[in-house]
Order: structure tokens, then sequence, then C-alpha cells
């Protein structure tokens, strides 16, 4: 922790069906982020992909080396970060690292993904693959435990159905701001309520799209920040945690113990509490999750999450505003790039540059995580004083 | 650079053809190291696993959630690093990172990868995925890089085929008395020289085996490791750097400018020349590349590496002994692990516990490559003083 390292540029490509493989994606964000900050590739010292399975979905590995020949970053230093669908929220980290290491200097991160060109089915396997062999072998895959999941919340705290509705309007209403969200239009609550079932409670609406994007930050020492801009954001705390591999071993499923733990250190690393927190963007792959993390970081009480909804404080003028890019839910979430995408939001917010999502912000959140809350990074960050 | 970064603990799992999945190894690597080190699991902080492609593989993902979950490491951070066959040496740079940065106090390392379960043109075709798609497209693999390379060598600096065949002899020789290693039996010229050809010139004993299998190093602050031990290794220096992602743009084929380069970061991070190295592994994947690496890293000056093993300069008795283990040829190839193993080595040499294959050795290097050179790492470890 001997560094403040900041954050000096952001980018994300349009977010949906791309006609372009994730390497032309990756690039894209890549070479815009970099504009961003009004950085030269011979800069970068090390360029870190996020990105889940580009070998599974395309047939192509080796993506991060691709990309630092693409963007004339040669001969900087290349990796990829996995951490199934938090590998966005992991290149965080890893990027934080890598500057407050001191083995580098100047730490390019790129996330993306491309999924629509296979079927929802496919998209779907690829993804349970990171489930438990046994729960695998069965047949579970991400949506089910979020429908068990769902379940069990609404019947141990008595929460209404349309709470959850609530979450899927609140972002798809968000969405409408972000010119590159997937769904930029509204749904009201009835759409959500009488939308096709997937996995009883949980309805089409109440799960996020399969994407393609891609999402940039650059990295670097604050001292170097100052170089080039006086409008940075500052990384101050990240904190990363594993809950257990097979999900019916968690001793109360509606509780990831993932979200508790990563905050728990983000918190202390970074010196804040909740109540500091003025923006935050939480990983709605399923609208449950938003609960979830809403009380895993201790922005409500075990079971009380719900109400915070039903009373409008998570809304864009509410007093903790969550997701005000659209989410995951309207959004879209390419796996690898929806971590970075979340850094991008809190990036925009805290440097005043969100247009109509724009919201009073000088410390924000981001909570990404992978599998069922199998492994959880959480991440703050200030603006630059 | 503010803390030293200690290594005490080390493990590797038998190489070869194992009736076990990479979740398997690499539990049975972790707990070893563990043990080896005798830190309770509890202590990790973060938990990396070096793996390239165990979905692609095997299907399976999120395996290093499945780790922390075997080990009982929970709620330890995890992450895969993938820098395809280079993943070894990028986890070890990430595990050095995650130390120096303060994100970590005890970092475990673990790589494996599980192959022979597939064919060998299955996992010649995963390999070759990492090929820029162009390449790919037209058939190229690594080994019908490394022909080309290998005829290029030996017409430009006229040194004798035998040369190649002799590093295969040597590293064979080593790994008779690496109980580790896959292939356990020393092979004579004339069997190297009269092995079937695959990339003419090169033949079956210019080239590596399909291997599964796994290695696990922890890492820590020397400040704890004292607290454990009083004999451990110290991270000197790590470098790492990427090359052009297609092969035929470089201007000379016979110098791996990411082997230069990130050898000349790990000098220069570390204070040492190559005339400090007492013991190196390097990548011999193909028999070709020991000499590529030997000049990148300064062993021996351009086109002359030949002459050093035909002096038995490199041998176990030479001034400069390479691939003590066996090398990736006699030791096995299990991608991920790869870079992990040969860090295994250089502990066992610098903590005087290599048995019959120990050497006089105060500092060593491991240099892991990606791809054709596309992507490099070299580590350079000191005993503790």
């Amino acid at each position: 922790m001997n560094t403040n390292v900041a954050v000096i540029g952001a980018s994300m490509t349009q977010f949906g069906g791309r006609d372009a493989w994730v390497r032309e994606l990756l690039a894209e964000a890549g070479a815009a982020c970099l504009d961003d900050a009004g950085v030269g590739p011979e800069t970068v010292e090390h360029c870190y992909v996020s990105n889940m399975a580009s070998g599974e979905f395309e047939g192509m590995t080796g993506v991060p080396n691709a990309l630092a020949h693409d963007l004339d970053c040669l001969p900087a230093y290349t990796q990829r970060v996995d951490q199934t669908s938090s590998s966005g929220g992991a290149g965080m980290y890893a990027a934080w690292q890598s500057i407050a290491s001191g083995a580098s200097e100047m730490t390019l991160l790129v996330g993306g993904e491309k999924m629509t060109h296979r079927s929802t089915s496919e998209a779907t396997d690829v993804i349970a693959s990171l489930t438990h062999p046994v729960e695998y072998k069965h047949g579970v895959t991400l949506p089910s435990f979020a429908g068990l999941t769902a379940r069990l919340y609404l019947d141990q705290y008595d929460a209404p159905r349309e709470s959850l509705g609530k979450v899927a309007v609140k972002n798809h209403k968000n969405g409408v701001d972000n010119p590159h969200a997937q769904f930029q239009k509204e749904v009201d609550l009835d759409t959500v309520l009488e939308s096709p079932i997937v996995a009883d409670p949980l309805r089409l609406y109440d799960f996020c799209p399969i994407t393609d994007g891609s999402a940039a930050l650059l990295f670097c020492p604050e001292s170097v920040a100052r170089e080039y801009t006086d409008e940075y954001a500052v990384i101050a705390g990240v904190g990363g945690a594993t809950d257990t591999h097979v999900v019916h071993e968690r001793s109360d499923p509606t509780v990831m113990n993932g979200v508790v733990e990563s905050g728990r250190q983000a918190y202390e690393r970074s010196g804040y509490d909740p109540d500091d927190i003025d923006v935050a963007e939480l990983h709605d792959m399923f609208t449950i999750l938003e609960f979830l993390q809403m009380e895993g970081l201790g922005f409500a009480e075990p079971g009380e999450a719900w109400r915070a909804i039903e009373d409008g404080r998570t809304e864009r003028d509410g007093d903790l505003p969550i997701n005000t890019s659209g989410g995951l839910k309207s959004k879209g979430h390419p796996l690898g790039a929806s971590g970075v995408a979340q850094g991008y939001e809190i990036y925009k917010q805290l440097l005043g540059e969100a247009g109509p999502r724009q919201v009073d912000a000088d410390v924000g959140l981001a909570c990404n995580v992978g599998g069922f809350g199998n492994c959880v990074i959480t991440t703050i960050m200030e603006a630059s004083t």
C-alpha cells in the first residue's frame, strides 16, 4: 500500500449484439481508453485482459498478446485475468497490484467477451461450467440458483415479489440514459411480472441478457496521473474473497459471504464506511443479487434491502443511487467486461462526466460477483482532490 | 518494490499421464506445498491458479474457486492467471505483485493442466488457438514454427544439427534423477537423430511431450518468512514482455524479443548480470528454444549457444547448468504448471534440496515462454542469506 493508484482514463464500447470478435472489441475499447487519457500506447507497461472464455466461445486464446500487438503496446507485459463473471473486478484488483507493487507505472486493463454468436443454451452451458462438477452434472445453472434463492429470500423476509420486479424497472430506466447500454428502453412493472417464467419465481425480465462488449480503464501512480490531468479517480480500497464452491454448503444462501468479506476488506483498506458511499454499481445479473449485495455491503440490514427499493432510495434521486449505468440488467453482461464497465461508470460519476445519469458523488463502490457469489471483488474509488 | 518477497514452500506432483482432473492435481500440489512450508490453509490470503485451458480440455472453469474450497482456504481471494504456455511464470509475477503491493501476506500459487485424456492432435489444436487467427487458419502450429526457426538458425550460424539433439540428450539425462519427471530415462544422440520427423529438421525427440501435472509455490514478505523458517528463497527480480503476435513480423526470428526484454527487466530489477546466474531453467518445449533463450538472456552471444552445449558448459557439472530438472523435454509440459515447476526446481537448488540433481547455486533464473515467444516471463531468485 505504498502508492496511491489513480485511474486516468476509461472507455466502453457499445454493448449488445456486435459483429466483431472479442479481439476487435478489446482493441476498440483499449484504443479509446488511451485516447481518453491522452496517453500513447508506447507508455503502457502492463496490459491485462479480463476475459472468461474466449477459448470456449471463439476458439481463440492468447488474446492479451493479440491486443498488445493491435494497440502497438509492445513490449508491454500481457496477461489474462479470469475469475469467471467477476473477471473485470479481478482485473481492477490485478491492475491496482501492478501499480502499487511498482511492477508497472502504466497499466491498461481491458475487459471483454463475445457471446451472442452462440445460442442461449450454449452460452449458459459455458457459464455453468464454473459450478461444482456435482452441481453441473445435475443440470444446475446460475439462473436456477437465482430462482431458489429468490424464493427463499421472499419467504424468509416476507418481501413482496414486486420488489424484485422494481429492481428491473429501475435499472431499465437508468439504462435509457446510457448510450452504450444494450437495452435503452423502459419496462413497466407489469411487463416484468408477466414475462415468461425462467426459474420460479424469477421471470425473463429478472435476468440480464447475453451480450458482446468491452470496457477499459487506465491505471498509474497518482504522481504520474498529475502529469496528464487534474481530473482523475483514485482506488481507495479493493477487497476480494471466495465462498464455498458448493452452493448448498452455505449456511444461509441469502447471505453472500464473498460479498461481506470483500466489502469488509475494501472498507477497511479505504477507511470508508457504507454511509460514505455516494453511488454503487452492483452485479445485478439477477434482480435478487442486487438485494443480496446491498445487504452484504451494509447498505441495508439483512432482509431489508427490498424496502429500500420500495422507498425509492436506490433511484438516481435517492440517497444511495444503485446501478446508474443501467446495471447488467439493461446495459448487458459481457462477462469479462462487466466489472470493468462498473469501474467505468463509477469513474464517470466521480469525474462528473455521466451526462444525464450524473448523481452527486465523491466516493463510489463497484461489486463484481463471480459464479453464484463464489468469488467477489469490491472496489471503492474516490474523486481526486 | 517495497517488500522483499520470499518463497517459503514448494511442491510438485508426479508429471505424466495422470488419472485425475486438473482440480484434483491442483489440490494435491497445493496441499503438499502448504505442508512443505508448515503453513495452515487458513493463513492463505490470495490463491492463484496458473492454467491455460481447463475449459477447453475438461469443460471446467472456476477452478481457482474449487481449489480454495478443496484446500479449506476460504475466504482467500482466488483468480486464474492465463498467459498460455507461460501461465506459470505469469503466476509467479502475479504472486510477487500481490505481496509487494501489500494486497496479501500469504499467496499460494498453484499451476496445473490436464491434457493426456485428449488426443495429440486435439491438444495441439487447443494450443494452436493462441496463434494469430491468420496463422491458425493456415494450419500453423507451434511445432511448425519451431521447425522453421531451427532450420534458419542452423543455416544462419552454420551450427551442426547434432547440437540440437544434444539438448535433448542432456535434459533426458537430468530427468533420470528427477522422480517427478514424466520420462526418467536417458536417450542417446542416435535415438534423437533417427526419431520420426515432426517438423523438419526437428524430430520427435526435439519436442516435449503432452503431460498432466501440477506444481505449487508459497509466497510471503521476507519478514513473515522468518517466522516460519531460516531457509527460503527471495524473488530478486521479475520481468515480463510481449513480442509480435504475428511471428512473421519479427525482423529476425532467431531473436526472441520477449526473452531479451523480460531478461533485461529481471536483471535490472535484481541487480544481477548473466554472469551471476548459477543455474537456469529454460523453456525447452522444443530443443531450439533452449538456444534462443540462452542467447536472449546473455548466456551466449548470438549464434553461439550451440557451442556451449557442444562444450558441455550447460551440463550439471558445467559452468552454467541448464534444466537440471530435466526441462520440459523430459519432465513434461503441463502448460499452466510448467513455469511454476521451473520455480520449484530453482527453489530446491537454492535451498540445497535437489538431491542427486544438486548443483552449487546461490542465484537462479527461470524463463517461461508463452506461444512462440509471444509473451515471456523471466524470474531471478536468490537464496536467503
